[in-house]
């Protein structure tokens, strides 16, 4: 059976285009035990127990010396959708997911708690109270895998992509990873890669989405599909002008300059190179360019950079740096391994206790955790530290007088703060990252192995 | 500013909840450049030239011996969204990222080429062309992004889920990485374990979205919230029944399961341990079951399982593995490094030509490519065969006597075949999997770095 490529049929006979795609609700991004724990403690009236969550490391990729929070705008956004509607409903229902029950205590499921956490962009540590979920059990464990899906992706990201921007100084670095990467997953990419510096995205969706910046040259198939290069380059130019941007290693490399000049003139924007020695190529396109006049045209480079290979470019005369797979893939690490795990609760009593996971190794410190930095004169890190006492609590909390607080509250009663969500959440996520990333010691920014460039202490108070 | 948790304040002053969540068109999850260039091919009159273009990939991930091609039905299903809707030219056309007559071609496309390839879940090698799509070049290079995203992650979940079913021998493995991948990702990452073998997922929307057996037990955090060890399990068995899933390594290991046993009774379904030396643990909760008379109840390992570690269990008592992180990021090779490329097209004279990237090191074969699997008598692989030729399709190819092709058509004049999408789309690349898995030769399935399986020999026809 066939049917138009924007047809597929539906259940019941209907067509039904987006079936398939993700749906405008966010509550069934969910494992199935969050859902089945809630019908558990619904019955045995432990659903109501107000709960502290909180979403931790405990460690950081092999040889990294520090993490980059990413993703909390987008766990924000992805709050608003997080609705079980009828569709989800019926489904949970025909299923026999849960009991009848819990199918209607989800359907007037809305967040009413608080979420407190570091802001975005912020660098952290092993152990650092990234984000603070408090509830209910029943409606704060619900968001568990969504939190650790959005923060573990993104956080990946904009840590790879930190040291990117870190090893590249002061040439901009572009992220051209969509193609990588999950189709959605492309999108978050590019805004966690911006978050920790990129100057801008080839991804559309993530330039409407969140007002980045969209950049673009061309692939090999457009002078492929061309008679020749000439033809190419001569329809690039026509249409978006002289400063756009032209690879020039189809065939071959001098003679692709060559004829990107002619068709140009020597206003040509840029070259790309996304192919061979490109350190060797660079050089000698750079003093090509400047032979035919183009002195001010700029040199692009793309092609499986990481990290090291930007910082191998470094004496390059290489202009801007087009990163892809490496980055959307985390350079190497491409989740965070952060946990959501339950660190205090409301007793029988009706006060809350802190609790942890007491057996073999995978141990955690129970109660809920306010974090600050402390600086020195010249406001550098001198160590993260991290508080837990019986009735902290983000406004109670005095840090110590050299300490930078750390947490922001993002949603307090249910009402989510804006400026953490949308365009201005990652611009602020920029920012952040930017004066947090100065701020830590300068060995933090080598790109080999090596500890937590800030210890952890823990206090009690 | 702040708003409730279930509104977003809108562009225009409205409320728009799902402003910032995935869009019910996939269009601009495309590359910028992929636009820019139709507005130039438009501009000139090269739009409308008949391209051939091929997805493969030029080497396996380090040391892997096959691939697994997946997400080939997601690709299609994606099709039936790819549409400019108006939101979408709107903002085209505000940012000027093309120009007006673009937008009026981008408002009335539709895909109406052809869409051939390996069947999803068939294995696949170096250079193996795994999707061809056909088309002017305005309705074919506009789908490079989307595919390569969907065809790189997903086949990379599915290469390293293939490898762990297949050291798991007859155990089943759950999917249980949704927290560890992008939230989107998570689904996509469910349905490509399942058609490598997985038993099942603890997705929901993948349950929902393809049918797939959704599972799970609880977490820790469940435990914690109950007064007592005690009191979680006799609600989590009052809830689920006796054949639920306990997790018994909260507090004591050896506790927890004389716990879970009075808990559930001797027709207790499962115990989960997450953590410690599982191997060591196995074998003494499975003698602990035993002795209580649970002889049937099962052991469920999870805890950053991955290929090798299931491999290393093999010998223990263990019934069924949790595998999470190392799945959904590929276990070390997190994308594919396929690439969509421009193989032929029209010339000037009409007829259709193959082209080729001729530079440097990234060379590729032009032309469009047929391919069939040599087998010996007893069913095994012998080789991969690639044909080219200049008139050579799919249907005009006579494969050699002892070769099975590996093509099939997915969109005919953009009409899709239903039998590929959607749940029918996942149990037909289950059955593909399997079936061709099981014909490589053995040493296929050795975990151990090596060369691909088989050999690929072009031939010209």
């Amino acid at each position: 059976m066939a049917y138009r490529v924007d047809m597929i049929p539906g259940r019941d006979g209907a067509t039904e285009r987006t079936r398939y795609l993700p749906s405008q609700s966010t509550a069934l991004l969910t494992d199935k035990y969050e859902l089945t724990m809630l019908q558990a403690a619904l019955a045995d009236g432990s659903a109501a127990r107000h709960c502290v969550f909180e979403v931790f490391t405990r460690r950081l990729p092999a040889g990294r010396r520090y993490g980059v929070l990413a993703g909390t705008g987008r766990f924000l956004e992805a709050l608003a959708g997080f609705r079980f509607d009828d569709d989800v409903l019926s489904w949970l229902s025909r299923d026999h997911v849960v009991d009848a029950r819990t199918v209607d205590f989800l359907a007037s499921y809305r967040f009413t708690g608080n979420v407190a956490g570091y802001a975005e962009g912020e660098v952290y540590f092993p152990g650092s109270p990234l984000l603070t979920v408090e509830g209910t059990f029943a409606e704060a464990v619900l968001l568990e895998t969504l939190a650790l899906s959005i923060l573990n992706y993104d956080s990946a990201v904009a840590g790879a992509a930190s040291r990117m921007t870190s090893a590249a100084v002061d040439r901009p670095c572009l992220e051209m990873g969509s193609r990588r990467a999950h189709e959605q997953a492309a999108v978050a990419a590019a805004r966690a890669a911006v978050v920790a510096g990129f100057a801008g995205t080839s991804n559309l969706e993530a330039g409407r989405r969140y007002g980045l910046p969209a950049i673009g040259t061309a692939a090999h198939a457009f002078t492929l599909l061309h008679d020749d290069e000439e033809a190419a380059f001569a329809s690039q130019v026509a249409a978006l002008g002289p400063g756009t941007t032209l690879l020039v290693d189809t065939y071959d490399v001098r003679r692709g300059v060559e004829r990107a000049v002619a068709a140009a003139g020597t206003g040509l924007g840029a070259v790309r190179l996304d192919s061979g020695d490109l350190m060797g190529l660079a050089v000698e396109v750079r003093r090509q360019l400047d032979g035919l006049g183009a002195t001010g045209t700029k040199i692009v480079v793309t092609s499986d950079l990481d990290e090291h290979a930007i910082a191998a470019l470094a004496a390059a005369p290489v202009d801007t740096y087009g990163v892809g797979t490496s980055l959307v893939t985390g350079s190497g690490a491409p989740t965070c391994g952060m946990v959501y795990k339950l660190v205090a609760r409301e007793a029988a009593s009706g006060r809350l206790e802190p609790v942890a996971k007491a057996s073999t190794l995978k141990t955690s410190t129970g109660g809920r955790k306010v974090a600050g930095r402390r600086l020195d004169q010249d406001g550098r890190g001198l160590e993260e530290v991290v508080a837990t006492g019986a009735d902290l609590s983000l406004r109670s909390w005095q840090p110590p007088e050299d300490a930078r607080p750390l947490q922001v509250q993002h949603v307090m009663d249910g009402a989510v703060d804006t400026r953490w969500v949308g365009a201005s959440g990652v611009q602020a996520a920029v920012r952040r990252h930017a004066a947090s990333r100065d701020e830590l010691p300068r060995g933090a920014r080598r790109l080999s192995a090596g500890d937590p460039a800030l210890p952890t202490s823990y206090i009690t108070v």
